[in-house]
């Protein structure tokens, strides 16, 4: 094979965030050889090998499409920036994707850039970030509780995560929005295409208030398969992954499965068992060992609380008999509500010596449980 | 202190049996002193002792009314039969009740007999039970999973334990009954007693149909402190316990809580994390280990099922690309759906080379997904 004119790739050939970019044109999302190519010798070494024909032909397939100067020319005319490994905006998440924890399936390879846009500062929003992600057609429920964890977590100083997608993920971050939080929407596609068309305005927003990135250059359509490798960066980029509402099978649980197998905390969010869109998260939390998310507190408890003290924990209803041993629960219990019984026929009914009522009336009297009246004792209304 | 005279506890004196049902007026459930003595030199011998003045005074507070063989004989006028350990009739889980698991606030004590109404034999139906609790004010949604819960499971031929109460015991008993399935209701009350008022014509029915059974003598009203008790046999006589709904606290969870102190697996159904009418249920899934099950297979599956085969499994809605390989996946995304393309552009479109592509395309051509068309390929319709 002849070694071809480099033509617009001439530049990347030594600009190694130029050649960057040209991979992510080059290589389809999770490329394990090119991921471990560019590891290995760098991108525009890399390059360099497919210009001289080396390595797989598969490569050289777009290389007449591939312009990265353009690419970014373009993407910077939108106010975008690219960021590479090593930029003080790298997020550091990124570095746990490795292809040891793949499989044939999904190498989990790490992107060889970002195409991003968004004023916010990207490793630092990410550093306290969640991803909740879930169905594309939520029920009224799915839409209330990803609305609750978008706002609540928002609320909490978290940013959230999610994929610009139609249902739970528009929902979620339009939740951040309104409660002036941090919101990440994390694309398939180029993140210059509004993706989907119904969600135009939504993610123009999110490009100017939060942030819109993904690993493909401009113009790239979405597909079914960089929709499941995108899942990977978006379970990269959080400490946790809360999956809100999925049915059985759901593009949400392959996020949650990539979380997992990069040692993230993953939670589900149960639903009626009824529902058949809450049966995805419920076999997370059946067969996946994922936590259980009953709300924001419980988001909070899964990716650990620091510094913030024990918290006031939840509302928890006094009854009047509450926190009584055994046998001064016996002795409440045998007390009659209007008329006063005496202590034998007290400890009769509760099966307790005659002494041992006398020691504890005395105690259930302290806390307004029992009264006296006349001989006999009967139940307070403390 | 003078002995007394045994009255109508003489002939218990020699009658382990009327002696266990003497104890069981005599102490209160959950009483390990008396549980211990008893289990140590037998009933007879630690009804001696009482009457001799020996060991806590408290036992000697009920002498007076306790007449087992009275207690008996209204027992038996109602069809009713007193079981004790060693009876063939003795059901096997009430062995795992042992002071050892248990605390401070309950000490699991085994029951001295068992007050029995109704035709089944007892511990052959409970061999292949499972315990379901819940909420006495449950949603419309907790009556509904309470009802599939009980029928499905009698359909499997599975005895239905619960503990005869408002709301979720009812349905489940009541579900029970309608597909003609073994139900068996432990209560706090004695058996001859019909608590709550309101389910007295279910609980005739289960003293004719299924079975009415508690550690209470005749006569017994029900207090707190023995609901919390009776929990411990609900929890005792079946493999297994699901709290079908249950609020943030709920006797449903004291229930669980015994079931799991004896390593007997604990279920829960989770609901909508809006109602707090299944905020127990998800503390259960959420702190406690509990099992999550959405029906009727879930419990089978967490009982364990034996020599049943795999089953049918889940229905799993079978999508075009299911099964593909990755390159697979990718070249079949880049098939166009009318105008047939050339492998060329299908190459490039998948970023794959074009030799890899004309293998790949053979393959998704035998599986109908690759249509050839003059010169190109494009979608097939299977």
């Amino acid at each position: 094979m002849t070694p071809r004119d480099p033509g617009p790739l001439r530049s990347a050939l030594d600009d190694e965030r130029l050649a960057r970019a040209a991979w992510s044109r080059l290589a389809e999302p999770g490329d394990a050889a090119a991921a471990a190519l560019v590891a290995e010798v760098g991108a525009s070494t890399a390059l360099h090998g497919v210009l001289d024909g080396r390595g797989p032909q598969r490569w050289r397939s777009r290389l007449e499409v591939t312009d990265p100067e353009a690419d970014l020319a373009a993407h910077e005319r939108l106010g975008g920036r690219l960021l590479v490994p090593g930029d003080e905006e790298w997020p550091d998440g990124l570095q746990d994707l490795t292809p040891e924890v793949g499989d044939a399936s999904s190498a989990m390879t790490r992107p060889f850039c970002l195409w991003v846009r968004g004023p916010l500062p990207v490793a630092e929003t990410l550093r306290r970030s969640v991803s909740l992600v879930g169905t594309r057609a939520p029920t009224a429920y799915g839409s209330h509780v990803a609305a609750e964890l978008g706002a609540g977590l928002s609320e909490r100083g978290r940013a959230v995560v999610s994929g610009g997608a139609f249902g739970v993920d528009a929902t979620v971050h339009r939740a951040a929005l309104a409660v002036g939080g941090a919101t990440v929407a994390v694309l398939a596609c180029g993140v210059d295409r509004a993706y989907p068309a119904a969600n135009s305005a939504l993610l123009a927003r999110l490009a100017e208030e939060g942030l819109v990135l993904g690993e493909a250059p401009p113009g790239t359509s979405p597909t079914r398969w960089r929709f499941l490798e995108r899942n990977r960066i978006i379970a990269a980029l959080s400490a946790g992954t809360v999956v809100v509402e999925a049915a059985w099978r759901s593009g949400a649980l392959s996020t949650a499965e990539r979380a997992e197998r990069m040692s993230r905390v993953v939670g589900a969010v149960p639903g009626p068992v009824t529902s058949a869109a809450s049966a995805g998260c419920h076999r997370l939390l059946r067969e996946r060992g994922a936590s259980l998310v009953t709300g924001t507190e419980d988001v909070l408890d899964l990716l650990g609380r620091v510094g913030e003290g024990a918290g006031p924990g939840r509302e928890v209803e006094r009854r009047p008999f509450d926190g009584l041993r055994r046998e001064e629960l016996q002795v409440a219990e045998s007390l009659p509500r209007r008329r006063a019984a005496g202590v034998e026929r007290i400890a009769q009914d509760a099966g307790l010596d005659v002494d041992h009522v006398h020691a504890v009336l005395g105690r259930l009297e302290l806390a307004g449980i029992a009264v006296r009246s006349g001989t006999g004792y009967r139940l307070g209304t403390a």
